[in-house]
């Protein structure tokens, strides 16, 4: 993949530092020293993750009536994964050291003749296929008849319930079924926080569509669609791509397939795949079922298997790239006129974890006190708010590094004129605002 | 435990047929045998789990400036099962036979001295512990160092986070963590539908308080909400009851403990348990840690354990027992005159997977059919719409029997009244209301 000059303004370090510190991202059972590639979501962060994802359900299920919602179970009946290929295809290709026993993913070592670790000559086995499925035994015994596996990919759910989808839904051709949920792989080399997770959720919609030559505009709209959602969100067009497969680059059963990849500190990553899978996935479970899987159409009294368009995003790297994306560091004036280097997410104020801080003036003027909660408690239904006191300056700038688009402050003042003094995170202009009109202000700004 | 004479009046036969025929819940991998203990979600199922799910979290998160949210992952470092005691103590007592190989749980066998398998005699193993946690092997090997277990509840997520929550969010007991996620139990005998499950949501909120002497009106407090949430979401009140377990039913560390029971068909089946756990679990992995996850106190300048209210809710069960508690069959009089039993879902609007059901009349109308599709896409983004046709008898019926509260019919009088008929689910009275009062209508209907 090229990688143009264009870069992102932030390190990953800056990036970790600041999760930690504003309680967005955490690592797993941090204190027992963490397991690799396993992140818990903080207060903010589970926030964060929270919209992102009811972002996309919004757009994808409850806005359409084409597309229904599912919700499958984590671990699955095994010959799920044989019919979809995950048990005989999903590896990377292994190396044992027969000499320190270490294992090495082959296309990793710089040298076929020399262990990294032990330094051995020529102790390599011969490469072997590690399945990145993680394992699990269900039931009272440990053996190979009670083998099962957590689903690598959400979509697997949706094709071996499709008929009873179809028929309980009482939907045809092109509809869509939607879910969002955790899989898991088991990575050898997980890594860049959580962009390459052991551990991840999936939002992944399966849009089925009859076989009447409109399959490729079907598939350019959900492209469309997505493009939209990203850029309705706020994320950097310039920072986002819509690579397009090749043939070469795509399954053989694929039509077309394109890859959604956003510029990471590192360089491009992967986002999302939108691929038009054909029959692909329903004729593999039919056949290992033995059950029949397609759709009776009535008006020409014909079985047909329907096409199949699927958008599959990551939602850990989609709020990721949130985190990233909003991210800025900019020189600014304080009211000193002192010049200040200041860290502001600029999140979009839908996905905002907090959309609204209230602030009192002073902690220890109880009317004061007593005026800015009750401000906060009565937006708290409408909005996302936060409570908070003391040193303006400081508040300002907490709220700046958790994106905060709106910050009301209670001041003296109030008590008089009954107005709160509105910050706006982008701009910092600062005006005054009757607490009467704050209800028309913040539906302007936050729910447009 | 007791059970009295009342008795729910709906079975779970006919519980799980409904499920099926309405794609509320369905068997896990179905077309492959299926797979004991998991279930996955339809269309219908999956909003109705979710509007349960998002119900909890409004009450205990959202609306609350004492709780944050939080998200962890389900594979941990699997010292925190050791702390947290599951390693050691989260066992079932087994018992294999010698002839057979079979394996039973020993407090399931009525007979100790004969399998119930093969009919041998005193053909029985020693009783032996047997783990609930599910396994698995993180990394590239799969030996003891790599194992995992899949997180049998969400709460060690938060204990271990405790102190990296408070210092980022700024808070102070009394404060609560809360979450909701999968959580997975490899029970020998799964069963009642989704009732015994072994990958199942809960929904956990750990409420911590300082000792200061009213640590059990807090414990109170909790149950008082929980009370009023189950209540509000129209749970009736003669099925549910809320059992105080006594000093020897409790765990030793714990001061307090209630269990939020629903009476189902088979008897009464624990939904949540709301418990005062003292210190427990903070020392539990302070002690095997060695991290100090005490608070800080900045008025007294003394560091102190803060004593934990827990409610720990299943959000499988909770979503069965509003379908079952939902569940009338009725006889009425249909509009000739003739008695007919009908099946109802009483849901409460607010969870209720479809809110409002748009009708077109006549299918072949292109004039009700635009005007009845017009009215459903306007009403999208405020509620959960779905937009059917034809014979309107078979329409009441169809969304009687999924719960939905309102249904609008668009029929020839519209194109002159600007007017639709309004049927309510529950009273089956139909009201004339012109379309341009339809807003204000719903809203008081079904969003009070």
């Amino acid at each position: 993949m090229e990688t143009p000059g264009l870069k992102s303004n932030v390190t990953m370090d800056e990036i970790t530092a600041l999760a930690k510190r504003r309680g967005f991202i955490f690592q797993s059972s941090e204190i027992y020293g963490g397991i690799g590639g396993f992140y818990d979501y903080g207060p903010l962060g589970a926030i964060l993750k929270r919209n992102v994802k009811d972002a996309w359900w919004r757009e994808n299920v409850e806005l359409r009536d084409d597309v229904v919602g599912f919700d499958s179970s984590i671990i699955m009946h095994p010959l799920t994964w044989k019919a979809s290929g995950h048990i005989d295809q999903f590896h990377d290709q292994m190396i044992d050291c027969k000499v320190c026993k270490h294992r090495f993913r082959s296309d990793h070592l710089k040298d076929a003749t020399q262990c990294p670790d032990c330094g051995s000559k020529n102790s390599f086995t011969e490469p072997r296929n590690f399945n990145l499925m993680l394992k699990t035994f269900v039931g009272p015994m440990e053996d190979t008849a009670s083998e099962a596996y957590l689903r690598p990919e959400t979509a697997q759910g949706i094709f071996v319930n499709f008929k009873n989808v179809f028929q309980s839904a009482r939907k045809k051709p092109p509809f869509g079924i939607a879910q969002i949920g955790k899989s898991f792989r088991n990575e050898i080399t997980p890594g860049n926080f959580t962009y390459r997770l052991r551990e991840f959720e999936q939002a992944e919609l399966e849009y089925f569509v009859p076989d009447d030559g409109k399959d490729m505009d079907a598939f350019r709209e959900w492209v469309d669609r997505r493009k939209k959602w990203y850029s309705d969100y706020g994320v950097k067009s310039d920072r986002l791509r819509f690579y397009e497969l090749t043939q070469a680059e795509r399954p053989h059963y694929a039509k077309a397939g394109i890859d959604v990849e956003y510029l990471f500190p590192w360089g491009w990553g992967e986002l999302e795949s939108i691929a038009h899978r054909g029959t692909y996935d329903l004729d593999a479970h039919m056949e290992l079922s033995k059950k029949d899987l397609r759709f009776f159409d009535e008006a020409s009294k014909t079985h047909y298997t329907p096409l199949l368009i699927e958008s599959s995003a990551g939602m850990d790297r989609t709020t990721l790239t949130m985190l990233i994306d909003a991210f800025e560091r900019e020189i600014s004036v304080d009211p000193n006129g002192k010049q200040t280097e200041r860290i502001v997410l600029r999140f979009h104020p839908k996905i905002a974890p907090v959309q609204v801080a209230v602030f009192s003036l002073a902690r220890n003027k109880p009317e004061l006190v007593e005026r800015a909660r009750a401000i906060e408690s009565g937006l708290r239904p409408s909005y996302r708010t936060q409570y908070d006191e003391g040193n303006i300056g400081q508040l300002y700038r907490r709220q700046d590094e958790i994106g905060t688009p709106i910050c009301l402050t209670v001041d003296y003042e109030t008590l008089d004129d009954r107005a709160v003094t509105v910050r706006e995170r982008d701009t910092m202009r600062q005006e005054r605002i009757e607490i009467d009109r704050l209800d028309t202000y913040l539906r302007d700004r936050l729910r447009g």
